[in-house]
């Protein structure tokens, strides 16, 4: 049970509080005991360690769809179900790629998601190598045909993780624009900062493409082995040969499990999404299996607390976030009438870092509600963000209809040394920092899903995305 | 040319120093001289990215005895030669691993060196866990025979790499204690300190096995779902596929370069030495490039120098080290009735780290020598270890006869996180970290080229070694 503070509201707090104080101690309550709880942990041992790789259509990932629904049925959440999703599916295959001259190497390289096999004979040809899809985008066809296209963008390593928004470009639209000037393949330098000689996969935008041209990601290492010789001033030829290939859509599905609110704003929505989805060369221990254990030990705390919140907190476990956000289009699809019954949005998808900022994209009119929730997170050395947070890619849909996002801001300095690669498993997990974020989400959570207030409504943000135009890059 | 401090001896000095002023000066010039000179960095740059992978009797090999001798040749060596050296050559061949049950997952994993692959249909059966060779030697034939044993020893990080003689003696003997008791394979955590899912390869030893059995290596993360599957209580099982193979003897050669001594002392000895051979996962940036890079540094900078040493600087890179030290064991063998020439060796094979111990493997009577020796490689942060320098595996046949060794102890901290493994790449080389080396070597081998005194000679050493006895673990 929770410890319900009555106290005789001051005058002044009746101005200056946007959350009660009896909303305000449990939620201390609450805080202080996800810090010093397993749960998380428990949840993302177990599906790493027992399911493992869940790529969208494969196997694995219909395993985590049965491992979610009874995930959250052993909980004891409400209203546990899977909504149907179709998801693309894509095999990986077999891939070898190596340096045929000057000097031979073989490299150590991943297909990229989505990504064409070579003919069975393979792909020989010269490399064109170049810095930046800018780079790429001035030569012209007769400079680009025949070759193989190289990317050498070397992702910068930020605290936020900002460096991968120019990598994740490359990868998504490099074969893109490689094909449009008749290249035969594109092989980049991983968006990734790793140095352990592990590629780092992810997905190819297959929208706009002249002719499917395959796309494949060299280790850091196995880069600088390109580069080397590219640098030397001689011609550099590689071979690949790929089985990769799409395969027929599969079915998967978003996991959802509630804790039904009571009282007037039961049919409001807290929603806590994460993905259940994973790429195939790891077990997905950080991403995102971190993200499902944070928001389902959170919301298990809140359920535990035995008092019932006001409003419904629902969990989503959305599936295929990694090839296309499937999970995330279906559900704004499927609960398009009842979009605006969201009042906060919060998505745990940065793997397991420890929270360091506090950002919030909410109504001008609530962020004194926002920043006295700061006020209970602050002991945990999580600083005021601004009012721009992005939430995470699976509330994209809704937060472009006009949810409010509230957004915990894990440290990213090594995240994308593991991110994407083989390296994403268990032991990449630190246990305190998991029960921080957990701390974090619960007492944001169970802020939202009892204040009188809400966070307002923003305008829709009708920009289109997913294109691999010049003005988007 | 080098700077000859013309100064008069006093009594003093006379009788305190064992390295003459003159020699000193010369030394320390040297020394300064290492710490900007970037010739190491080309070597191993060159090495890497030209030839990368070289395992003894590969192609790789070949290609390196020929790098070898035009390095050796372009440096100015005199004397330039391969002595030629039988090698067994092994080929990896392909490997999957797989745990059947109760969990599903996909193991990445090696096989380690010299193993023979499995029957065409491969091997699945039950895992029997231990977590050292000594629990594995107390079980009986009837609790190891038709299982797959797993040896799970956590390898510990040091940063003199002392946790690495544990772990390797289980890669070497594992096999060979397991088949003893009816094993059908033996799985192995990797003896490695890598979290990258990047398994650790290494040499099995052959003698005593009374049948072949497949011997493989999980990554460290892969032991991880291993063990929790192990843990479970249910019965475990594993698949390997493996087509690895041992090929008939092929031709390598150990590749020698020296800088003759002038006068008196021209016929005695100063080796250096470094291997050529590497593990064919990575591209032997650490294990062994750095190695001969250092070296061949060292003695270019007193070959630049224009006054050439009293005794003859021999540098030695010796072929096939990791899988059966065939070049040393030529060398001591060729070079039989002029072992007691070598007045010391010293080798650099333990990766880029910085040198933070000066050891000696000396004649009481000559540790005087070293403590001065000392005294110049101190202002480069190194202190004083003991008498009892290891030196490294390919001198190993010539300190048992006796000959002196002088050690340059790196430190190993990371060293393991990459060594024999497919991220021994050459970004894991600090240029600063291998200035500082040659640095190091420069100035004792100077030194032990140009003063009166040697360093005595040492007892035999006849303790056998290579066996998987008990007594030896």
């Amino acid at each position: 049970m929770l410890v319900v503070t009555l106290c005789a509201l001051t005058a002044a707090d009746a101005y200056a509080q946007a959350i009660p104080d009896s909303v305000r101690q449990n939620a201390m309550l609450l805080r202080d005991k996800a810090l010093q709880d397993s749960t998380a942990y428990d949840i993302v041992e177990s599906l790493t360690m027992e399911v493992g790789p869940r790529l969208a259509g494969s196997a694995g990932d219909a395993a985590t769809v049965r491992w979610a629904i009874e995930l959250l049925t052993s909980l004891g959440f409400e209203h546990v179900r899977g909504e149907e999703v179709e998801v693309p599916h894509w095999d990986r295959g077999a891939l070898s790629v190596s340096i045929t001259g000057p000097f031979l190497q073989s490299l150590v390289a991943t297909s990229l998601g989505g990504s064409s096999g070579t003919p069975e004979e393979g792909i020989e040809a010269s490399v064109l190598r170049v810095e930046s899809l800018a780079e790429l985008r001035e030569k012209s066809l007769g400079e680009v045909a025949g070759h193989i296209v190289y990317i050498d963008h070397v992702m910068e390593r930020r605290k936020t993780g900002g460096g991968y928004s120019a990598s994740s470009r490359i990868r998504s639209c490099g074969h893109v624009v490689a094909a449009e000037r008749g290249a035969l393949a594109t092989v980049i330098r991983s968006a990734g900062t790793s140095t352990n000689r592990i590629p780092h996969t992810g997905s190819m935008l297959r929208n706009s493409v002249p002719g499917e041209i395959p796309g494949v990601a060299l280790s850091n290492a196995d880069a600088d082995l390109l580069t080397y010789q590219a640098r030397s001033g001689e011609p550099v030829t590689i071979r690949l040969h790929s089985t990769a290939r799409n395969m027929p859509k599969a079915l998967s599905a978003n996991v959802i499990g509630e804790i039904p609110g009571v009282g007037d704003k039961a049919d409001e929505i807290v929603l806590l999404g994460a993905h259940l989805d994973s790429w195939d060369l790891g077990t997905g221990a950080i991403d995102d299996g971190a993200g499902i254990a944070i928001i389902a030990a959170a919301a298990k705390l809140i359920l535990d607390s035995g008092q019932p919140p006001r409003r419904t907190i629902r969990v989503v476990l959305y599936a295929n976030e990694e090839f296309g956000l499937s999970g995330a289009k279906q559900y704004a699809s499927k609960h398009a009438d009842k979009i605006e019954k969201h009042v906060v949005g919060m998505e745990a998808d940065f793997g397991a870092g420890a929270v360091w900022q506090f950002s919030s994209r909410v109504a001008e009119s609530s962020l004194d509600i926002v920043d006295e929730l700061h006020g209970l997170l602050e002991p945990m050395s999580i600083e005021r963000g601004n009012n721009e947070a992005y939430g995470g890619a699976d509330l994209s849909p809704l937060r472009k209809a006009g949810m409010p996002i509230l957004g915990m801001t894990q440290d990213g300095t090594n995240y994308f040394d593991y991110h994407h690669t083989a390296a994403d498993t268990l032991d990449k997990i630190d246990r305190d920092d998991l029960q921080q974020n957990v701390a974090a989400y619960v007492t944001a959570a169970y802020v939202a899903a009892n204040i009188d207030r809400d966070f307002g409504w923003l305008p829709k943000d009708t920009k289109p995305s997913g294109t691999c135009a010049a003005e988007d890059d």
